[in-house]
């Protein structure tokens, strides 16, 4: 999947990002992977469904994944956060 | 799938949500889904990724989907929630 096709959900509203991805599809993206973090996770969840059912309804999810990753915190020990990993296709 | 295998996200710590999986596979549950709206999404998904890291690792992610949830709001009008379902099975 190549790298421009994936929005990272971070601290903006919610909108903010379902506008990234129908921009994306928009823009001739087939498919877009939607890549969030922590407490991110909850609105990865709403930018999907949100995509899906108001603006792009011919798109559905191909796949979702999990998985924890390590990060160094402001402490310097490793702290472990789930990620998540939306894909939709038209 | 049985009611009773299914754990319900809510504001408890995410330990107790660990424990409760856990305990249900230990009485002879094979499958258990993890069930969370909102901002317990994040929160599902680690305890899903916790119990298969660190307590029961010959679990596996067997399904993950999501869905919007129609709610009627304390003032009386209908609001939308994603929702997530997490399926472990053995």
């Amino acid at each position: 999947m190549a790298e421009e096709n994936t929005i990272f959900i971070g601290k903006k509203g919610t909108m903010a990002y379902v506008l990234a991805v129908v921009t994306q599809v928009n823009a001739g993206a087939k498919d877009v992977t939607i890549k969030a973090r922590g407490k991110a996770i909850s609105r990865a969840v709403d930018v999907s469904e949100i995509v899906r059912n108001k603006f792009l309804k011919d798109m559905k999810i191909n796949n979702i994944s999990t998985s924890t990753e390590e990060l160094s915190s402001e402490e310097g020990g490793p702290i472990k956060v789930s990620s998540i990993e939306i894909t939709l296709t038209k």
